[in-house]
């Protein structure tokens, strides 16, 4: 792969971009408050003083914003990505944004001619810094395929799921999913708790069977403390149901646990857990032993 | 540990009592079709003629049955445990049953002065081939830690969980959580064909990430080919969510997710599915599209 | 009818058997407390020192006892209605009682030959003192036939559902739709409130359109202004959703409106509101605005 | 009331002009097939060559269109009411449409001037002809005002319910309540009768009691001899489901019964049956019994 631009020098971005410089990529970075890229510099990488700038001399240029209107931003506003993406030349969104936001960015860079992936991935700080990311992409084959190097060093797996938009579906139908695991996980601990068993001797047992996941390990320990520190808040995984029934809708697939467990954060939310992790939904289910 | 007797030779029993023998134990062993004792008599073991007379010569008896009727049957039926069960002697049924039947046989044992454990355990064929069972205890502390070098043997792990009832209660709380979880992987699994993914790599994506387990591994692959081979036959599991509902009814604990999935665990049954896997809600939530 | 006896002077039985002598049936009474009988002395009642005194005068014997106990309590105690039934007797039960309370006591009257029949009513005091109870009754066809005038002056309507234990199955069916329905109701009141909506407004236009009943009229105002006066308790109300799911579960069928609403009212009875009117699933649905 | 302006000659406009007519209104009319209006000129009325014309002669005009494209048009398009409305003339949508819909519509009669409300009617072709109609209106007030002689005698009740999309918000609600009575309903009827009672029986019992209501009685007979008709498509009921659960996401009202009533249309879709009567979600109910 040729040099790579890099926009965003957030936790994420930065992380994944050390790693491309680690590796050996020739990287170009940029980030709104140039001061965050320092560090990248010290690695060997370029800046760049704009996002077009960046674009402009790069083949591929890598995006990793905190969230959809950043991501948009850095496409459209003066000095965007959109002034000098065009044919030969590649975008990769790999933040995690909407549908919509994805599908404009889509058109406005195949309009110009130009090459468009989105790319959001599943894992946090840890997993960015470690390449350990499981990478979504969706969107034009071939740059995936001139991506495939860069994203064996960011991740640990990439995925091509075809057209855009499939990327981004496919993190809701595994955030449904683990929002209901959620859901039928908490009413677990309340239920042998308040049947007289004890929930760390619950949490053993789960690790030891067929269901154990890294979910109810991690979690497990700090709910039963009361502990919901927000690593994913719960209204962002009550919007993931939300959407996620809403695809259903769509498709007439009836999903009685998910809307289940969707209403369940709605109560947390109407609780005042919204800002809370999205395990605080045990909060809900424990009701008055609280 | 003294003498260890073994009642019930079937399949689960067979694998449990050799692995008491290969690691030394001495063991007595009955079964209602005595030749199915044959094998372990090659390796060592003696056989009694009915469970008195195993009782009767061992301190510690085990009991492995099939289910409840049997495992009442070994104890009240003439030439049963209890006409031999005395003060100094323990009765361990591992059998999983309901928590009348262990309750029934746990006042006969300990009207007659002998100690009671229930021991159901989580793990089928294979777990008990290799000693990896996990063993959850309940009832006489004292017997129970008699038992731990047997324990030791058979299974990865054993818990003492209290007085009789918490082994059979904490299992219905483990499996009402996999109920859940099963028909949310169900609808995680359609929702993902029906809005144009791929099942095969949702199965990808999700053992790669925070709610990876070891049941979406095995049971997936099988699912998505529409392959329901009963090892855990729905109506049991449908049962289980039954029992682990009123449970929560007696305790006042709401479980919205739990009875959505009981529910769609009887429209499976409704649909004649009721002998398959449990796996076979799938075949539920998918609806017309098979 | 000849002259029928009338064991239970509580609210409900008093105003029936008030209303049979108004119609010029010549009945015999008898209460655990006497003094209860007084009044309809006074309207030309006669008195029985013993359910069993008025078996042995009386061809026909209705009880309408307050709750299972008591309904056992009179008919097997000494002095109960089974040392005196027989052939060409018959007993009717009226109490509000579950299928098991109901089968001992019909098992126990025929078997010394007397006629049975189970007739749970729909309806409370006001209809009860107005002749206005709607009849549930189920057994022996010919004792209904024989009693029929007597259920004229009693009820609006009776109904003969065939074998004991149908005339409970039909409460039950139609108590489940009717909370599920005051949980749709209670939902609706919130999500108007919540939205800018008056409840008053909605309870007028729902009063105006296809699903005014009865029961969002008479409960819909107290409920906006959280009086939830026990009318029927909370907590019955769960019971009989319990019982019906149950019902369901023996029958296969998939219920899982039921279920929900079942869940909601353990969430209320979760929250102490157990004893308050079942329209107090309304509070639950409420959450923090309350 | 000054003259009165009617748009639109469908099934429910003829019949709600026609009884302004009959009470004594000067009312001119248009519809897009000139023809349609011919009888009721013979009743005396004027006819309009254009929205726009009719507007210019009248103070008021009412637009009861069939759908939302429909209600657009007779505004928007060449000839339109946006053509001559001003200040001092108001426009009353009694159609049914969404509320982005409403408030474009809305947005575009007061920024000429004009004075709008929407007034959404709930009944259909029998009660318009009866002037039973109950109107549901919000916007101007003082255009409410001036109505009421108009409303009076097209429907048996009007209200006024605030701001501009009230209307259609207490449309939801009335409508949520009513999906979920209706799957309620069906669960009750599907149990009764797997449970060897008699589905007629049931209805003749809840038409006595507290929970009695038209819906019940209407489609209650043609449901047990599987006829669904459709007077309101399942799809279209499904649709307004949907619409309020989500307004109660916006508003953190969780509604778990709501939410499952959902499900169980959406699985009546998935079956093949959108397009008939929303009662048809009895058909999904049945199951294999059907």
């Amino acid at each position: 792969m040729e040099e790579i631009g890099f926009l965003g020098m957030g936790i994420m971005g930065k992380a994944m971009a050390m790693n491309l410089l680690r590796h050996g990529f020739k990287v170009t970075v940029w980030n709104r408050t140039l001061s965050r890229c320092d560090e990248l510099v010290e690695h060997g990488a370029s800046v760049g003083e704009s996002p077009a700038a960046v674009v402009k001399k790069c083949k591929y240029t890598i995006g990793m914003l905190s969230d959809p209107p950043a991501a948009l931003s850095v496409v459209f506003d003066k000095g965007g990505v959109i002034e000098q993406i065009c044919s030969g030349k590649g975008y990769i969104d790999m933040s995690t944004v909407d549908a919509d936001t994805s599908s404009k960015i889509s058109e406005a860079i195949t309009s110009k001619g130009g090459q468009f992936l989105e790319a959001p991935v599943s894992g946090s700080k840890k997993p960015a810094e470690d390449g350990q990311l499981v990478i979504l992409a969706a969107g034009e084959k071939l740059l995936y395929e001139a991506a495939i190097p860069a994203f064996d060093v960011m991740g640990k797996k990439s995925f091509f799921l075809g057209q855009v938009g499939n990327g981004a579906k496919m993190k809701l139908v595994v955030n449904m999913i683990m929002g209901s695991m959620m859901n039928a996980f908490s009413e677990g601990l309340v239920l042998a708790d308040n049947s007289g068993l004890s929930s760390q001797t619950l949490l053993d047992v789960l690790e030891l069977g067929a269901i154990a996941n890294p979910m109810f390990k991690m979690k497990g320990p700090a709910m039963i403390q009361g502990n919901y520190t927000p690593a994913f808040p719960l209204k962002h995984q009550q919007k993931d149901m939300r959407l996620a029934l809403a695809l259903g809708d769509e498709n007439a697939v009836s999903m009685p646990i998910a809307a289940a467990a969707n209403e369940a954060f709605k109560k947390a939310r109407n609780e005042g857990l919204g800002d809370l992790d999205f395990s605080a939904v045990h909060k809900t289910v424990l009701g008055d032993k609280q």
